[in-house]
């Protein structure tokens, strides 16, 4: 019938709470995806690395994981995190080594107002919101460096120290050009915090200026991250691609996801952009321990994690078309709670997968 | 006529831009307020430290400067930053000190919205954003240690190191408790980033489960920032007091009033809670070059923190009738461009002068 198929091979890491629902409802809607096409096809195998088997095992990566690894073509995430592990000790044990380990220094999260859904702007017209935030995903304040001393005296001091790398700046600072150039407005905001952090905030600054000259087509400015928040809120269509380092663009994208509507549907991809690794695929949103296991996580952000995959593993028709399926089903209404439907996670996904049926 | 007259003395620091033209407007406010009250009387000296000043002379505050502030009751400021001066030398060479060394470990910024102006939130009703953020004004991120390492060789290093002591977090936390505490709501929701920085963010968490006994009647949550930022955009009725560290506090507070409908209304209050310092009451603003000189300020930011400096020198009764004013001329229309008005900064300051003087 099709002649060739694309293999590729996918680690799936479930992890917690409703990772483990979006990340079974995204393999069906990739396996359906395939099908579909014909000439795709996936191999996932499944790694149980979540806050239970640490419990059990003291770790979340077995000594050898992150090796195994290295022979996929991709890593699909989906959430860590669980009320009785300490949230620093989850994600120091999983996803920032991953991150780390695997070189994914770029972070890419697109927000847009998907169709059938609506801001909670008042102002803020669909195509008013369209941003693509890189952040940098392997440095800065989440270096995990510093310490505490007289804890027992009463009197403790603790440090968090924030590491910026001028050729981690720079590598970040031109993908981030590129992306900019890529679209349709060349434009690019740069987000810093450099009147009251003088050191590394700084040095973002003389490196971005640097970087930019390279980059002639590219519309750029220059925000602090405090005032960020709020032109993002009161003039969102003045933006395109923001740059901003780990702490900074964690936060601002999680801001522009419930400022598109909501954080079920925010994607995230954590990528090795010189492809010596296999980049890494989320959706923003946590393990969700308060809605885990009743089966209403929305699965929408696990979807456009997977179709970015997909785009990243040269799929560009295929992510499309995988898009295109999630907004007619959003549009007709099929929608969770958070978008103010009342759907479940099963019905999006069974949407979406007789959607993909009649895509190809 | 009145028997008693409480003298306040205050200093004026207006900085740059549009902090000259609305601590200006400020000092009228305050004059009017003390001559339609008749048992107030403020005497203000001014203070030329601006980046103008910066240029001439190589420096902001004289070397004398802190010492003669210790004499008056509370500082005024405007603002600071200029384009000629790079922002990190004006905020370390002006603000920062100031704060820093009167002790001013407290900012306090309350956040609702003002009779006569709207959220740009669709479901936001008025009484549904009213907060208080309590921001710890004298460690963590703003601690200005650091530096940077092989600058010259093409891969410079450079950190930023946030300091965070028991002390510190301690009485900031203790100041929160105590404000939630005299709130109606009797609510606080504790900020921290403790998942993704494991040392000083998880001593916030830890100071604050000690604190926390000491105050039985508060109810309390605890956030992420990054998630706090979609709480505040799809919940804001959900909160009242938040204490978060200086960077933290200073991203979400400027997101607080973007919400609330804009940066140009919302107060700050620099306390030194033990009162061996004066306080400083600042609009938490900018110096906004762009529209410096034009005479079309939002000047209701700077009287909203005349309001809290009155109230903080003891006079309940005149902060009250002075948000009253502000509010029944926010509520008239008369109203600067960021509040959807066409007013200029000098009628929205007559207009409120006015008004004081039927308030008494
Ligand atoms: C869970 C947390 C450590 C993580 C982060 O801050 O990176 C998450 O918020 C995210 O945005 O991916
Ligand atoms: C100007 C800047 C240093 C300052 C701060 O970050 O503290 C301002 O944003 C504020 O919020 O008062």
């Amino acid at each position: 019938i099709h002649d060739v198929q694309e293999i590729y091979k996918i680690a799936t890491i479930p992890g917690d709470g409703i990772g483990v629902e979006i990340t079974e409802a995204a393999v069906r809607v990739l396996q359906k995806l395939a099908s579909s096409s014909g000439t795709i096809h996936f191999e996932f195998e499944n790694f149980d690395w979540s806050s239970k088997t640490y419990l059990k095992k003291g770790y979340y990566i077995p000594p050898d994981g992150i090796d195994k690894l290295k022979n996929f073509d991709a890593v699909y995430f989906g959430a860590v995190g669980w009320p009785n592990v300490p949230d620093h000790i989850s994600l120091w044990g999983l996803m920032l080594p991953l991150r780390n380990s695997l070189q994914q220094y770029v972070n890419v999260r697109p927000t847009r107002i998907l169709r059938g859904t609506s801001s909670p702007l008042r102002n803020c017209k669909p195509g008013d919101l369209d941003w693509v935030i890189i952040r940098e995903n392997s440095e800065g304040e989440y270096s995990g460096h510093g310490g505490t001393t007289h804890a027992a005296s009463g009197s403790a001091v603790a440090t968090e120290v924030s590491i910026f790398t001028q050729v981690g700046i720079e590598r970040i600072m031109r993908f981030a050009f590129e992306t900019a150039q890529k679209r349709p407005r060349k434009k690019l905001t740069m987000v810093t915090k450099s009147n009251a952090q003088r050191h590394g905030m700084v040095l973002w600054d003389t490196v971005y200026h640097e970087v930019k000259k390279d980059y002639p087509d590219v519309e750029t400015d220059k925000m602090l991250v405090d005032a960020m928040t709020v032109r993002m809120t009161l003039h969102p269509e003045t933006m395109d691609t923001i740059v901003a380092t780990n702490l900074h663009a964690d936060i601002l994208s999680d801001l522009a996801a419930a400022l598109s509507g909501s954080i079920g549907i925010a994607p995230s991809s954590n990528l090795d952009p010189t492809r010596r690794n296999p980049s890494m695929f989320e959706p923003i949103h946590g393990s969700a321990p308060d809605i885990a296991g009743k089966g209403i996580a929305n699965p929408v952000g696990a979807f456009w994690s997977a179709a970015e995959m997909v785009r990243w593993l040269g799929q560009e028709d295929a992510a499309d078309k995988l898009m295109e399926c999630i907004e007619k089903v959003t549009e007709s209404g099929t929608k969770t709670k958070d978008l103010g439907g009342s759907s479940t996670t099963e019905q999006v996904t069974v949407a979406v997968c007789n959607e993909l049926e009649k895509a190809f």
